[in-house]
């Protein structure tokens, strides 16, 4: 079993450069250990529901800290008896090209 | 402090009609006593951080038990200091019109 | 044939209050005679594919003009045959509750 | 100027397999030109918004040929002033850890 979410989250309050809030929640991602990839527009990280969520929350309330209004954006994708699917999800639209 | 989310949450493998499991998610957003507002495109919620996303939480595993595949959407937007603006933050927009 | 959008558009430059800015956007969205429904996250609409997107674009368009950065979350729900779903298909799922 | 957006866009009719429809999706992209970050949740695309943005739309449409029912989760990301965003805003984060 498996969950990947693609989580972007980042303050309202700071400016329009909101890169180093980003590299805080990317370091917590990080320390998780969890399967994850960067991109441009969020991070997909994959795991169990409940172990992911937890992560999910824990970015979120890092930013809360010293941030007086934060936004998050958060996809999730279940699928029973997948998992490695951060890698194979991609090949398998590219082998369909 | 408060936090809203948007919550859309179903499933990918039950065909084309999902108010059935939408259904059972409500319930459960009903059973919280967290406030919250039914929408065409999904339910806002409003609480603390942590209770909310437990609750988001509890709706998605609740769906794992019977759906191979679970697709959600959820945004989040936490504000210091802010509470009652599920209703609030309607109103100031339309205050602005 | 219906289309239904949830949108939320906001400048992420200027500061943590964004209502002025909502409000011209739900300003362009009334304007445009479309159904409608505002919601404390975000604005439902409904139409053709094409003119729900065009209004969306519209819309972000708009910001631009005197903002530095713009953020935007649309989830669609297109249903082949469906009409008014806009009212019909909250009232779908509290029948089931 | 640039305008990145993140696309997720597939159908609910179609059971829980759903990549031989992004498939076609990530083909139109590709034939547009623009550059674009495939990712295991999304496509990551850069461009002008409105050219952006009807490249959304064309893939929302091809789904709807043969689709009952077509979901899609966009987010857009709007810089004055910036552009080559889709490789340098990953660095700008890793640059801060």
């Amino acid at each position: 079993m498996s969950t990947m979410v693609s989580l972007a989250v980042f303050p309202l309050d700071k400016g329009e450069s909101v890169s180093p809030y980003v590299a805080r929640v990317v370091r917590l991602i990080r320390e998780s250990g969890l399967p994850h990839v960067l991109g441009p527009m969020g991070t997909v990280i994959e795991g169990g529901t409940k172990e992911v969520m937890d992560l999910v929350l824990r970015c979120f309330e890092d930013l809360e800290r010293d941030c007086d209004r934060v936004y998050m954006v958060l996809t999730a994708d279940y699928r029973k008896g997948g998992e490695g699917r951060i890698e194979k999800k991609v090949r398998s639209v590219l082998d369909k090209l």
